[in-house]
């Protein structure tokens, strides 16, 4: 049976996304951290509700929680992709799982990550030690890129790990099969790693395809996805992602670590996922429809609203890398709060070195988007 | 109005506690890891119940979520200890807390632990690049004390941290003032710095009293406290603990790092701990009479199945640490699961050096304690 989905009233909003919008002053229309103002998968509320009634608040049971099973499944179906069931250790979230991977699965050498990224990104290779090599998109490109004969040399010259965002925040982009298999050339001739961030890839949109990385031939002695059903399903703050690997012995690397080293996950976390990836279809195949729709929605209302914005196709995620150069504004994030009353991703969180550009994320009603980007646009044309 | 201490079934305890009783076979009794054989307190459950119904499973909001009033408000009617409102930062759970105050706060130099020590600090040191200096405690001795020329020595040798377990697991010590003052005296004298885990404070039974390290004159700026409701209150698996310290200026330290460096609280875990803070004084009496009620139990049921055993007073925490040498065995744990089918606390996770040693957890029914000890005796005496 076909859930649909249910956008929240304001104060609904106000009350359950107590980051997105409860930490923001209440004229302001939040449209910043990847969050979704609709209600959640029923499925997964009363997994919560039974969990909670039953004490389930406690430790996480020893293994996988049923995630690698359920995982399996959920690839096959949505991704035709053909994994054991034995393919995941739990992580607290993808942030964790990619610095566990950094600090034990990757020698010290500096890691490529592209930007505009996800800020936390920027972050990790420090945090655990490594130097950064930054490799930018072109911004003035029609479609975003990634630059392999760029890649080949930030690995020539000593870089030993690739942060891929698979599909891209927030550049949008689906990786293409041929693409990704071009990656798969230059890291193997550098007998580099990847670590691939597959959060996104059951947002990909009509028209495009979501590719897993580790689904290339040739991939799984060298690369590892980290994932997570929060992203799909609003369940960032229940802290649970899993990295996934098709060989025992990359697996085993993880399983290895002291417990501190890797503890953060929650046993409501562990159910919700097990609940999104099993019985979740329905509803993500409702939000992926109530997507789609938006993007044309944006594109509607900027072209009304903000005729010089440029942004390329959408492809994937319900966030709108969006280029407002032509407006002249540094910071139009920064002008959409002051003037728009309108939270919108800063440019410069995703890609410190670019000015005029902003994330929108589209992912609440039709209405509100449109209000955003009519705000937007009247505080900064 | 008093809130009684509800003990679960084998059915629920199964159910609910996924860790302790779901992960072991069904005809072992558990008595290993620390959580409590009991329902929540009801103001867990409602507040919780109530944020899973209005979606708050995603990010949690900025700043502490009212954790430093609340706690200000616990720490003041139970401790006599007056705090600033604006007291903490929140952390994933004690374990994350400790991790980013030894990568952040302290310097590089080695980390003194007690043994028997909760295992996590045995990993913390490496895994924050620094090294360790075990200090053990007298098993011989009728008394668990800190000797404070070892102290000093290891300190005089190049030590920089003391990783205080106040009150102490597994020695069950609560530990004075006086106590704590040399041990201040100590670290003082050597410009050293102290991590405080105070996570069994509200679990002082009667006859003890627990002060907290930072209530003693001239610790503010050398010392933290790393705390969580979740010990008392059963509610380790939602993650949040937090760092206290009435010093603006070494609360700014956590503050200012890097979101992936701290960031694995849930908005759950925050709530939870608020509720247990301001509404939870009721239940957590009950608690203290119950467990007060078990370590009789405890010592009747060891003195009747196994008279040889030694333990030392339990002036806090609802676990014990028996030393079984007498019955000449050098893990009673592993031959209690083995021969007796209950699972105990084995000793070398706790001490690795250290023979014949059990930790009880007796946070169960006054029945499951005495069967607890029953099966002990037969399987080792």
């Amino acid at each position: 049976m076909s859930r649909p989905i249910i956008d929240l009233t304001d104060d609904e909003a106000r009350a359950g996304l107590v980051l997105k919008w409860g930490s923001i002053p209440a004229d302001v229309l939040p449209a910043w951290v990847a969050e979704m103002d609709y209600a959640l998968d029923p499925v997964i509320t009363e997994t919560l509700m039974s969990l909670v009634a039953a004490g389930t608040t406690g430790y996480p049971a020893f293994g996988d929680g049923g995630i690698g099973a359920a995982y399996a499944g959920f690839a096959r179906r949505h991704f035709g992709w053909e994994l054991p069931e034995d393919n995941s250790v739990v992580t607290g979230d993808v942030i964790a799982g990619v610095r566990l991977a950094l600090e034990t699965w990757t020698d010290s050498g500096p890691v490529v990550v592209h930007s505009p990224a996800y800020p936390p990104f920027f972050d990790l290779p420090a945090l655990t030690g490594r130097e950064r090599v930054d490799l930018d998109f072109d911004p003035d490109a029609s479609r975003a890129v990634m630059d392999l004969g760029e890649l080949d040399r930030a690995f020539a010259s000593g870089a030993r790990t690739l942060l891929l965002c698979n599909p891209h925040n927030p550049m949008g982009r689906a990786w293409t099969r041929a693409e990704l298999e071009g990656v798969r050339d230059v890291v193997v001739a550098h007998r580099a790693k990847v670590i691939a961030d597959e959060i996104h890839g059951p947002l990909v949109l009509p028209g495009s395809t979501f590719t897993p990385y580790l689904s290339l031939p040739g991939t799984s002695d060298h690369a590892v996805c980290v994932t997570s059903a929060s992203k799909s399903f609003n369940t960032a703050g229940l802290h649970c992602g899993h990295i996934v690997s098709p060989s025992p012995e990359v697996l085993d690397v993880f399983r290895g670590v002291p417990l501190p080293q890797n503890h953060a996950f929650s046993p409501l976390g562990v159910a919700a996922a097990v609940a999104a990836y099993t019985r979740g279809d329905e509803w993500l195949s409702s939000l992926v429809e109530r997507i789609d729709g938006q993007r044309s929605v944006l594109a509607d209302a900027l072209a009304e609203h903000l005729p010089e914005a440029r942004m390329r196709p959408l492809e994937a995620t319900y966030l709108a890398w969006v280029d407002l150069r032509a407006y002249g504004h540094d910071d139009p994030g920064g002008l959409a709060l002051e003037r728009g009353r309108v939270m919108l991703g800063e440019g410069r969180h995703y890609h410190p070195d670019l000015a005029g550009h902003v994330r929108i994320n589209i992912a609440t009603s039709p209405e509100r988007l449109r209000e955003v980007v009519r705000r937007l646009g009247r505080a900064i044309s």
